[in-house]
């Protein structure tokens, strides 16, 4: 059967590993094609990872007929323009999360998603694709969990990442956009509904760095939900533990935690510091299977003519939220939507 | 050594408890007087645990000449009211939480608390005598935790009390006073630190009937001290696990968790419904070894002259944050100490 | 009511837990009387519990008139010497474990408990009387776990220890007879049944003066019972993280763990150790409530006229299959009963 | 670069596994040709995994020129013949365990291999290729354990399944063959030593039925290495909460648990059953990733001209050691080696 070819730009971190994923764990798929401004590392991913073709602008990228389909993990700010020009070219397309930086740019990717209705147009909220999370989801949707009464969600990046964190901060947006986006995206995945108010607060508590850009090392905040379901998210830089993402979703009927042991694998240690497990390092580790599987399910939804369950308008969502999440955690407010 | 002889009043499910720990389980102190005004209830409990004195008046139960000291678990609205008399007549107070039911009471207590300096007198946060509780406060003293950063804490009741919740709902003052009043306790114990802000909501998810009181099933708020630490409480009546309190501060450099899994001992059973402990059924079966020490802790600190950890003040601020947790509840907006 | 009057002798580790436990926290229960040759030590204990009798010897002790009851915590060898005579004196006796160091001195006590049916003998296997082992019996008892077919038991102790075990290696009969007669009291009496095959092994892996005595740091050994079951028996001396006794018990319809973890308390620590519990230091942490619930037990059965669910041929039995276990470790051959 | 074209022989279960993990999860690898003898398995699996050549039998697959590698997973008593005929046919072969059932078989594979040392030779035990156990051995191998103490490690399977394995006892060789060998496979590559004697007990606790083959429904040995270390293996067949493959390591440093929770996935339920995981199903769940783990390696090996780490000789030695285990278990001895 015919193989989706697919062309990737981007190798930052999990742009490697996308291009990784789809060169040797994909099946149907073809790493065809690879794009990156840094010539070095763009031959260098190639040479490894056996890839022919590769380009240094996303333009001759799109360009190359054989492709399918583009995976796009370029730099944020950039994201809209590039799903707007692929699905232009004719491509299938894969974008990491965040759909865009402002609310206008998300306007702009969903109209040209929607001026592509035969394209598949999928984000990268990879949690949805993984295997505990997707086995929660189920339970929730067969009515295991009963009504949901709170959701509680969080996302806290190993310490020995602060640097890269401090660097990052004057872009990233924030802790909420940055972060918290993904908690985010699963609260209104498991909970089936949109928030109506938040309150958030936070601090530096250890990194006095972030304030100038009105962030915070730790946040959280608290939101209502329209079916009134209660939700907290904690986003934090500061885990000496390790990267530490868990979820729990309070029901009437059950109560279901999602990795509420960040552990690394099964091993578990008996020494003089205790019983204990050791803990993820960091996204690649904690998620590796998601990754794939996410993208996965892209060449499926291509190959049988189907949409993700990730659209356009969810990116559009999660974007509004983190911003009303920003919006009280700088003024201090309570923010309704 | 002289046993300290103790007078009680109130046989209800935690009376009764505080009598049979005085009875058998406390150093250096003796159960010498029983009072309540169920006759039957009295002569059953005085017989059982070998009493002799009984009354069925608190004006005869202080005096008991001989009585050196009185525990007090009569009904929350009587408290202030048999904490003033006791000291007036000379004895050493244990009562139970709430201090009072409103802040005119609160006030009651503390100028008669003041106006016997020579007297112990002891408020029943027995979680802070729980020793997994004592455990980690002592290496939050000691730095172990860095700065706090997040304090979160969970109250939940078994479904299975739920009649008795309903019963008792007109009453309670809501489950921010009647159940998150522990958790505000330890907040302030552990965080050394006062509210400033806080964001109540919740909802009647299974039960509407506390609707009616304007309370609800299960609530949360999120709350910022002065020390910018966050604190997160959540309280519910719905729980179908069994008795669930457990807390977790994030600090700087650890995070501790306590009772993350509610377990009802250190029995793990692997059969068909997987690999599980079974729950706390109950406060009387979570907190055992914690109503003996409180008590015992009391009966020390009439025997050292001491005064305990836990103040008068304490019950003051703690129904007066109770309060606002409830007024931002009850108004859905933000509220500021 | 009357108390039972209680006489104590030896305050080691463990005598001075069982007086301070019979001093403080067992009702109906009265520290009458501390018997200990070392006078310092005596005067010590008595000051410090408020003990007004004190005496150095044995026959002190049980002349006391007063006395309902002597509990023994006296060196091992004297342990069927002291039993008699305290019967003989017409007083309850709790005795702690082994019952005997010889078949010869077990066969003594057991004729001596014998002669004295109005008495109550109880032997000190604290286990029974945690709360943790009495679910589990329960269950068992209950036909929960359907048929068993494995037991498995640890016995632990911490690498801290290690200089005092090496110190009393020339008193203690070797591991199996100093630790694992725990383990074989509870495979009695959690199968119901008897052993008929064993085969021992183990060695010295980190401290070579046990080989001197035909010892081992660490032994274990495989048992056959008569009902089928298998029991895999394992003690050590060498446990960096703690004190750690476990055990589980596998049957056809559902497995009980016990203790799996040996956890302190109910604290978890996220640090950058990982996700971890620290463990009990030693058996006084471990089975502190234990050690109370037994002696309650033993007053009980006084109080009551009731036999315990410990016999002296309980201890007898324990002693015989302790012997078969060193048999087989130090001939290295399969040894059968 | 080139691929490595793979034809597989058998669609059992496992062999199924395989063929798709080769035809969508291995990097460098393409499923070329299948083989099975019935036909419509086989259509079906080829029209799935889109292969295009298939026959039906061994003859025919190792004619075809293009194959680089033949995997085996055909019964167990064709093993050594096909083995043989592989690598005679100058193929590189990846053989499921058991290396053979008998000793001769075994010595027959030996030869093949070794008049084949340009072939690369590898047994199926999946085990060395999961994360949590490779992990396990680093960490061994770093001496973090120290000097081994103790080898413990179950596997239970689940008792749904337990049809299948009574009707497969006849063939099965018995529990220490058929699912003791991975515990010795993973002693011997742990410890890094060979046993020299072995008690073996057991039963028909449920299932009478294996009697009949000198078998149990649950068995376990005790083996003493030729390092000292000590060696308990346990196999069950009627476990009632699913798959339990766990092993535990105790050494005079640390003890490593690997899978002491047989859980599904990081999916924590709080519902009327208490706090519970939900155990693995199957082996296929379990250790899917150490299936293409596995095979994968096998791949690198044949591209890197590497030999992997399970050699022919390892098949032996198990094959070995499971016969003693079997011959102490039928004649109730002690064994040595």
């Amino acid at each position: 059967m015919k193989q989706i070819k697919i062309g990737s730009i981007g190798l930052g971190r999990l742009g490697l590993e996308h291009a990784k994923n789809i060169a040797g764990k994909i099946a149907d798929a073809e790493l065809y094609a690879l794009c990156d401004m840094d010539e070095q590392k763009l031959h260098k991913a190639a040479q490894e990872l056996r890839v022919e073709k590769t380009c240094t602008s996303f333009e001759e990228l799109i360009a190359i007929k054989e492709l399918d389909a583009i995976v796009i993990v370029s730099p944020s700010a950039l994201h809209c323009k590039h799903i707007s020009e692929a699905l232009r070219a004719g491509k299938h397309v894969f974008c990491e999360k965040p759909l865009g930086t402002s609310l206008e740019e998300c306007t702009l990717a969903e109209k040209a998603v929607e001026a592509h209705p035969d394209k598949v147009f999928m984000l990268g909220f990879m949690r949805r694709f993984d295997e505990s999370y997707m086995y929660a989801k189920q339970k929730i949707a067969a009515g295991e969990i009963g009504r949901p009464v709170l959701f509680r969600s969080y996302s806290q990046d190993p310490i020995k990442c602060i640097d890269g964190a401090i660097a990052f901060a004057p872009h990233s947006g924030g802790e909420f956009y940055d972060m918290s986006s993904h908690d985010i995206d699963l609260a209104r995945w498991m909970l089936e509904s949109e928030p109506e108010s938040v309150y958030a607060i936070g601090g530096c508590y250890a990194y006095p760095e972030f304030a100038k850009y009105e962030d915070g090392d730790n946040v959280s905040c608290l939101m209502k939900f329209k079916n009134e379901a209660m939700a907290f998210l904690f986003a934090g830089r500061t885990a000496p533990h390790g990267y530490n993402v868990e979820t729990e979703i309070i029901g009437t009927k059950a109560t279901l935690r999602i990795a509420s042991v960040p552990q690394k694998n099964l091993v578990e240690i008996l020494d003089t510091h205790g019983v204990r497990k050791e803990c993820s390092e960091n996204f690649q580790e904690r998620f590796s299977s998601a990754y794939v599987n996410e993208v996965q399910e892209f060449v499926r939804c291509i190959i049988e003519n189907r949409k993700p369950n990730v659209s356009v308008y969810d990116g559009t969502a999660i974007s509004i939220i983190a911003g009303k999440c920003t919006e009280s955690f700088k003024t201090g407010k309570l923010v309704t939507f």
